[in-house]
């Protein structure tokens, strides 16, 4: 296997790559494995040879035109079809190598690949029944093309107050869609700007007696397919431009007494009858609704997976410029790359160890979802499925914020890292945080999601405490609480600075953090609760400093304990352990660093010397860790085809690639159209001045 | 006065503004003054007013017509001269409103006017003599466009390596101006790319003899004036597309054997004779080093403020919408405002406290710069001098770095904050963080300049020890120091949340932090020299956790400090202090809850209590601040078709103009011009796939 993966391309980076402390390519076999490597090589090669996905290094286009691009590729993927629909059912591993590879080329493409043939014709195959088959059908050649209407103008978190209405009429067995104004308009619907043909539209359901039913998904024509027209009765249309991912359509659209046939309503949760009577197959509600987060999970599970190739490439782009950007140096020597000031080992190496840990995290979390899928494919209805499922969902509430900030942050701390040469749009920093912004929102906005899980958490302390069960979770995520008192009591064992490197360490401060979170939070909700404030006052009261700090370091802790877990793992070679075992620490302390706070106020730590070991800890392992850098992101980059980052290109010429990148530059050398402005028709200075 | 300023239109925001504490009128009149105000009032009024400043939300331009439209307003200024020489000079503050209100425009329109008239002009005609005045008079009428060239396409942080060379030949009294190569290439040249026709290239002067005399200043034609083709020997080009600012042209360019004659050089600080040889009329190099670097502050200073314009630009937007957004509520009950959640106020009212800081520092700072500058056009040569341009170096290299890093990640938060509506680009939050990120890194990179404020920071230290002499400063940023045994023995003073909001207890903190991370950073660097370190890496691996923490607290502290003070001034209106004094105390504990780590661990602060005060505090502040939150960005904000933001605008009708401006999007409604792509032509699902 090994020999098949390429060699990169000589150059000033060979010095890092021979200093690296393991061979780059056992990394990229041991993080994809064959069969997901060969679909990678498979995906990029088709795209760089395929004319149609050409494209120049921050080249300038015009909305319409990288709608127009998007769209056409989208056909070519149709095209190639790199996964058939039984590919992907075998390996469901397989759709996330797609779409990593499909965003990593650009997220927009993938968006509006995945927004059709995933979200939309997915959830109407789950959703829905036999009768809904054609739907997923047209989508799968095309004829259709679909998306996900939810939000709306005024309620995006809110999804309960969403006022689009489905209202029965028996007489004809119709459903009527309505939007009652113009703020119930669904907005932010990916592909329904340009494209979409079909929308899957959350609506309330109303039978002909008034009753409202609550949400429910319909199917309803918004475009002619032969045309491309709207239908009569909707207004439809593209919102304009937004900060990224401008190569997607988001659209809005505006219902007046829209008539869909009663089949069009998915009916797995709830049907009406063609008389108009209502039904549901449900019984125990707790249940559904346990299952139902977990199908919610998808999503964000998906969105965890996306930030964290987005912080990947990012970090690709600016651990090669820094090995190759020199600037200063010793009196009468070279200049260093900046890659060996301790300030920018800081800067980037805890971020390539959290890109580390989160490819262990997301992964795996993606592996727990496939597994609740499948049971509930298997209509499993039993309480540990349930329960899986809100343990699923309390992760992937709190892992999509972790993530997503994680990334974020990570490509705003690589954009400066790269000084000037990061602003240009070429080096694609700008293009890759713009794409990722999102990923903080869509799917429920991160501050409001993490509230999902410390409810979960505290739900597991109120239980506890009530009927003094045991805390134990399909997934084991919170069993270590059952062990809440030996924890808290517990103190920061490391004397030395050897001890930090050891991952143990800060999983057992993690699990201290944790504990001493749940019981603030607790405190503090019922300290607010006594002073009268109702549920609602008291949980909003307790979010800032307790249960958002308590979410965040249950799923850092979480993220951790599982790299720690794999760092130790029969199945990792042997020879790859000592620097993942580094990247483990390093993450876990860098990580805890924005904790010490409160570790110092709960008595955790206590004196100088233990932040102190912590910071020696981070810095000792960030210049350990700075000549694997380079090998380290070799096994996560794609081909410089795909990174289009001339700063960033595997053969490290950052400046001949920057260089022949601006000469090739549209217009770089040519004057502007609009010279005669300045040469001819000079400013009378201060002849408007007369009119201020 | 007071009757001049015009109502803000009815609506939604009245709630708020009934609410607040005082009359965001007199806020308004109290920051800016009167002559100010009028100045502000001409600009938005003549911009307002004139077409060719006209344009939508969230338009869609190509490169070319963005910075074609830049040139043409740029031209249509010359023509308002809205701000003659002289007035410039009799109040030099105007400059910095004038630039205020063209930034909050568009920051590529105040750059590309004031690179030219400001940083070419202003600094030909101070490093220059009176055979340059013509230089500076083209400019004026525009017959000429300037630019400024250092930075080259392999050096930047480090200025001295640059190598551009401009070798003097007496045959002719020419210097010829070379790249050696392209790494060399002047690059990131801003107004170079399309217009300017000279440069002011910074480059190594070498005498006949073949004598380097280091970087020297020389006004080199680029571009022919009457044709803006470029001149022979010039290889001149736009580098494309950045992140943002991408009205302004940023160019390069490559020098081969350019000539120009001897008087172009400017001679301030060196000159060489018609013979040849080099003279300088400059005896004591230390005193010159002092004053150069006061000068160069120039820039950082108004960097500072450039962010801060766009942190109220972002907060306006933000506390707007947050006012007017309603999502969830108490049950059976009306959706709240979001800006009602503890969470929202949290995100939000720190920024908006940090953004009265840093109004009241950046002006002072400016007040301190001009004083400076003034002394300097005095020929004052005094210790006392020298010792202010030290002073203000530091000042200004982390004063750059606070405000620029504290609007990026206040612009953040801003966006995350507005949810999906703030990442539509039409709302302006992704085009404020895309001007401000760059102010991140001209001028200086923030981290690296921060490395100039803890040197001053640690001379301060070492001359007290060397010398015993009393640490004085001539602004007394750093007159605290010297009472450092004192400050360090003492602790934290507050008792209950009441104590915390007076911000005399942040204030104390910080003058305990900054003498700590000074003794820390002290001890670490002896401890690195005594291992061997020579200066050079003893210096680099004293950064993290030590030099960059100490020059950070250094400015919070100053920042404070002034704040502070501002809100116990006599000229401080008495029924504005209760606001600011809250601002104060808010702005003081969170920048302090950034730093909890540090404080507990150096023992100024022991146990639970003190950080639970501080949270409180800050909680309480900002929901005592909630109702003024709108008001305090009505006195900050510029009116709507400045600000250009339909989620932002001053009637707070949110949804109503977030719609119209959507539905008068460019082809909103319209089918894509590629809709037979769609319709006809279908993809063959899997044909390409055995290609793979």
């Amino acid at each position: 296997m090994k020999q098949e993966v390429a060699d990169l391309p000589s150059g000033p980076l060979d010095v890092y790559r021979r200093k690296a402390s393991f061979p780059w390519k056992d990394m990229l076999i041991f993080l994809d494995g064959e069969e997901a490597m060969a679909l990678k090589q498979r995906v990029f090669t088709a795209l760089e040879n395929d004319p149609v996905f050409s494209r120049r290094p921050g080249e300038d286009l015009p909305l319409e035109k990288m709608r127009e691009l998007t769209f056409l590729r989208v056909k070519q993927l149709f095209r190639y079809d790199f996964l058939t629909n039984d590919e992907a059912m075998a390996d469901p591993w397989k759709t996330v190598v797609l779409n990593d590879c499909l965003g990593m080329f650009d997220w927009s493409l993938a968006a509006k690949f995945f927004l059709s043939k995933g979200m939309f014709a997915r959830t109407v195959a789950s959703s829905g029944s036999a009768r809904h088959h054609k739907f997923v059908d047209a989508i799968d050649d095309m004829t259709a093309y679909g998306c996900f209407a939810l939000t709306e103008l005024s309620h995006g978190s809110n999804t309960r107050a969403m006022r689009t209405t489905a209202t029965y009429q028996p007489s004809t067995q119709e459903f009527i869609i309505n939007s009652p104004d113009f703020e119930a308009a669904k907005f932010w619907v990916g592909n329904l700007g340009k494209t979409a043909t079909h929308a899957l539209v959350l609506a309330q359901l109303y039978t002909a007696d008034g009753v409202c039913h609550g949400l429910h998904s319909f199917v309803v024509p918004v475009r002619d397919p032969k045309t491309l027209l709207a239908l009569p009765g909707v207004l439809v249309g593209d919102m304009g431009k937004k900060l990224g991912q401008n190569g997607l359509d988001n659209g809005f659209a505006l219902f007046h007494n829209v008539r869909i046939p009663r089949e069009n309503l998915l009916n797995k949760t709830g049907d009406v009858t063609p008389a108009g009577t209502y039904v549901t197959p449900f019984q125990d509600p707790d249940k559904r609704f346990g299952a139902s987060l977990g199908a919610l999970s998808g999503g964000r599970v998906s969105i965890s997976r996306m930030a964290l190739v987005n912080l990947k490439l990012a970090l690709t782009v600016a651990v090669r410029f820094s090995a190759t950007r020199r600037q200063f140096g010793p009196k009468d020597g070279q200049e260093l790359p900046v890659l060996e000031y301790q300030l920018q080992q800081w800067r980037l190496i805890p971020y390539l160890a959290a890109a580390y840990a989160l490819e262990r995290f997301s992964k795996s979390l993606f592996g727990n979802f496939v597994e609740f899928s499948m049971r509930q494919m298997m209509r499993d209805h039993s309480d540990t499925q349930a329960e899986l499922g809100r343990e699923l969902h309390a992760l992937a509430c709190s892992g999509k914020p972790l993530a997503s900030w994680t990334a974020q942050r990570g490509i705003q701390e690589c954009r400066e890292a790269c000084g000037g040469h990061g602003y240009l749009a070429m080096n694609r920093l700008g293009n890759l945080r713009d794409d990722n912004d999102p990923n903080c929102t869509y799917e429920g906005d991160n501050n409001v999601l993490l509230q999902q899980t410390s409810n979960y958490l505290m739900a597991w302390m109120d239980a506890k405490r009530r009927d003094g069960m045991r805390i134990q979770s399909p997934l084991h995520t919170v069993d270590f609480l059952d062990d809440f008192h030996q924890i808290r009591d517990g103190g920061f064992l490391a004397r030395t600075v050897d001890d930090c490197m050891d991952s143990a360490v800060a999983l057992a401060a993690y699990k201290w953090l944790v504990c001493f979170h749940l019981e603030e939070s607790h405190e503090r909700l019922q300290q607010l609760r006594s002073l009268g404030q109702d549920d609602f006052e008291a949980r909003n009261n307790s979010q800032v400093y307790y249960c958002r700090d308590l979410a965040l370091a249950y799923i850092e802790h979480c993220c951790l304990q599982r790299f720690h877990e794999w760092t130790r793992d029969d199945d990792t070679p042997s020879h790859l352990r000592a620097v993942l075992q580094k990247l483990c620490a390093l993450y876990g302390l860098w990580s805890l660093s924005g904790h010490m706070a409160t570790l110092y106020r709960g008595a955790f730590l206590s004196g100088k010397e233990p932040a102190h070991l912590i910071q020696t800890a981070i810095l000792t392992l960030c210049a350990q860790l700075k000549d694997d850098a380079v090998a380290l992101v070799d096994a996560m980059a794609p081909p410089d085809f795909i990174l289009n980052s001339p700063i960033g290109n595997a053969d490290g010429q950052l400046y001949k690639n920057l260089w022949s990148t601006v000469m090739q530059g549209h217009q770089a050398l040519e004057r502007p159209s609009w010279w005669k402005e300045f040469c001819a028709d000079k400013p009378v200075v201060g002849s408007l001045r007369a009119k201020l």
